[in-house]
């Protein structure tokens, strides 16, 4: 190769640049940023609720919510007290770094300490692009059945944590939860796991309490 | 415009071509194809489980099962007794008529009456995808909640027959069928609905009647 010919090395996509830039807003502003990710149905917009309900006034919530099409999602968030924003993907399965730097801009960040992003329903799509935000959670629940890890392997390789949400119906599902869980630590190990309810309520207190943790030391 | 400038319209995408060749196979073997479409674990292969046990003998099944990973699928419509070949899409979020086509190469269609093609489970990606099936019918579930056709209209819109699985979950789920219904109706109006619980075996033998009467009626 000749010393003369500049030689450009392209080590980020596009989208992993805007990303880079919605991690620096979010962090010049101290806003924790987390991506919730799942299936339709898994019980995104409930779990949401819940944190908002649980964990304000102490922490102010924010939440972007993605969805092909309605504002469902985002009426629900705003209804349970959080500031929030929804975002139509017109038919792409997934956000990307460009959606949440728009929704950045209609958000005061200023006066927010967590900022939740419900990702489209979708549990291929959305692992393949970094949105900038501080952690990656994948909510499963038990109605979709054990063998999901084995069937979404990315999905669930890249996740920081792992809801198990709706074990309200184990009694009425054939769910063997030593083989989930053998699937889910060959792919992510010593992943962290919060089973839940949130119709009962039951296992959230783990969850609101790693949110915590997770908003106190970010930055120090 | 110059009269002597060729214009070429390209009227098919190179994968609706595909589809096409896909089509004039099954329909040259007399098989009829049917692309069920759900999210993950809304129970495809549980119900293409049944469809084989109840149709076999008298109608002979074949399965061509599409994951990002794994051949649980296929593996379970074999040991039910179906001619079964599992994809692989490495990634992909939906089934493309090639990958349909390259399955159809490893299947002997001469034997075969019914061909279930089991899509990645997916709300979003496939519906924009022909395979050059006969019939598209989606398989929603009731946890995944009645809201669905409002937030995938996509879906809701393209097929020509609605399974709506687990039902004996209705007493333990909020699920609010009017609702669900008439988010239905207004994306396709008169779509035939079939309540079932392939847990419990109710409302099955309606789907499997309509299965056989189109599979009869087919070829005249």
């Amino acid at each position: 190769m000749s010393a003369n010919i500049p030689v450009i090395e392209s080590i980020m996509s596009a989208n992993d640049q805007i990303a880079m830039g919605n991690r620096a807003k979010l962090d010049s502003a101290k806003v924790l940023g987390v991506n919730m990710m799942a299936s339709p149905g898994a019980g995104k917009t409930s779990l949401i609720e819940r944190t908002i309900k649980a964990l304000q006034p102490e922490l102010k919530l924010g939440v972007i919510d993605g969805d092909v099409a309605s504002s469902i999602d985002a009426d629900r968030a705003a209804a349970a007290g959080a500031a929030a924003v929804q975002i139509n993907t017109g038919g792409a399965c997934h956000l990307d770094a460009i959606m949440l730097q728009n929704g950045l801009a209609q958000m005061d960040l200023q006066v927010m300490d967590l900022l939740l992003v419900e990702n489209v329903g979708n549990l291929i799509c959305p692992s393949g692009f970094q949105l900038g935000t501080h952690y990656s959670v994948l909510i499963a629940s038990i109605p979709e059945g054990d063998d999901k890890p084995y069937k979404y392997p990315g999905m669930y390789k890249g996740v920081d944590a792992l809801i198990i949400n709706k074990t309200d119906l184990l009694p009425y599902i054939d769910f063997d939860t030593d083989y989930f869980r053998q699937g889910v630590e060959i792919l992510n190990p010593g992943l962290i796991t919060f089973p839940v309810s949130c119709k009962t309520g039951e296992g959230l207190d783990a969850w609101f309490a790693w949110l915590q943790e997770k908003a106190a030391f970010a930055w120090g």
